[in-house]
């Protein structure tokens, strides 16, 4: 069995088959969006709330009719049922379509739909015991732009953030806005732990993605009575907080111990930071039963 | 024969063999370039600059290796002779190639070179003696973005802006940027002309891609020993200039006669873009021999 699987337009095809048409709007002007989609077992954690996302966007860059959220639910459930994978990462991609030549959108397109599913190789726990560690990113990103806040297929910025992290060695590339507010990680949100309240950047006034995990992670701090504050943080914050972590749906929730080479807090994962750990995976195992986490 | 041709990696395929994986990063994240040529029979004019355009943004992404310049140039002389339309949209598209899931960027790719060639309808010359309309766009370019005065495949932005110009029925949106001066056009460059000067945004300055129709229409002006100013235009510059004309490798040069619904100048296509106009087709006729304008 592969790895890796696909399905276009709700087909399941073979890898050589899994091919789009250079006149698809996806591919040549990254006009479209895609989701991120954790799977346990056969179920997707908050498969709804990455659906709403999606129609959000749709709706932002003005897709016409509206994406049609049951069938891309039951296509999308196929392929997982089909691919059976304990654990999986599955990639939603609904882009415009084909139409004709240049950028102006004339008339009702047919929209593609590609769905890859991998299988998931959970992260050995040291990850969440020792934590990881980030660089903020050289350049800015425009919370005022028209892009901000969606996950389309213009995704260049976070590719050029990660490489940063990369050519470092760190885990994350962290990224300030054009008021110099902290935004979002390349592939991630942020939180700080200062005083014993949970310091969350507000998605909406910095204009970062609103992250699933992220709100899930505010829930599982609400019911701990851990006090939560959507807000804007600086870079000085960054240095000045007694815990942090990140956050994305595979990366789940990633201690934060150290940025630009100085620690965070004490260095190591913080006390709240792992009580929230542990009730988000209580959320996690209580919606997509059987799953049971191997930590 | 058909009105649009394809070629995949050098290779000359019908539509139904116009297809890319959907591993391709250029699909998944738009990361890739492209430029837009114009082929004035055998010719694709400027070829030399485009590449060097392409280049320049390989570089900025961190394409390795370079894009083979000289493949590129013969793969696309190919498909020029193989179309033999007596004028032609070429569109050159380089993505960094398919690689292992996730936005990093591991290890040299083999890059995918996908070129379209679509016969080109000259538009009717009422279109240069008439003039052409425009709104300012509602949302701003960002000059400091990592993506700013590249050609990428990230081009949403763009497409909103071309949307929202469809919406009202004019031809152009033009963008400022998050300084709140004129940067450019959903697909096209923009200059003023006053007091007999012409006055062209500076694209290093203001984040504007550098257009090549644009460095022409400077040459064509310099060589009528027209004065020319690489500066920076506010929104009230659109208002209080006599003439002005927007830029581009197909529209090629079109007088911009009326902004947000207010004359430019007289509302009329100014004496001194007439005479760049000529001036620029002189050289383009002097290039690209034995290519004659039908006006």
């Amino acid at each position: 069995m592969e790895n890796t699987l696909y399905s276009i337009d709700g087909k399941i095809v073979p890898e050589s088959e899994a091919l789009i048409p250079v006149t698809d709007r996806g591919f040549l002007y990254g006009d479209g969006l895609f989701e991120t989609l954790h799977a346990y077992g056969q179920t997707i954690f908050r498969f709804d709330a990455h659906l709403k996302r999606l129609a959000h966007g749709a709706s932002e860059l003005h897709f016409n009719p509206p994406p049609d959220l049951k069938q891309l639910k039951r296509w999308t459930h196929e392929l997982v049922a089909h691919a059976k994978f304990p654990e999986a990462n599955v990639r939603l991609t609904v882009t415009r379509g084909s139409g004709p030549r240049g950028p102006s959108i004339k008339g009702p397109l047919a929209q593609r739909v590609i769905l890859t599913i991998t299988k998931f190789d959970r992260p050995p726990e040291v990850r969440f015991t020792q934590g990881v560690t980030a660089i903020v990113g050289s350049f800015r990103r425009q919370e005022s732009a028209a892009t901000a806040k969606l996950k389309t297929l213009n995704y260049i910025e976070q590719i050029l953030a990660k490489r940063e992290a990369d050519e470092v060695g760190v885990d994350e590339a962290i990224l300030l806005n054009n008021a110099g507010v902290v935004c979002e990680g390349s592939a991630s949100n942020i939180a700080l732990v200062r005083d014993g309240i949970l310091r969350v950047p507000d998605p909406e006034r910095v204009g970062a993605l609103p992250g699933i995990a992220m709100l899930t992670a505010i829930e599982a701090a609400k019911s701990l009575k851990i006090p939560v504050s959507l807000t804007l943080l600086s870079p000085w914050d960054l240095h000045q907080s007694d815990e942090g972590f990140l956050s994305g749906s595979m990366r789940e929730l990633t201690p934060l111990v150290q940025v630009n080479g100085r620690a965070v807090g004490t260095g190591k994962p913080g006390e709240i930071t792992r009580k929230i750990i542990q009730r988000f995976r209580q959320i996690i195992e209580k919606e997509t039963k059987p799953f049971k986490y191997p930590y």
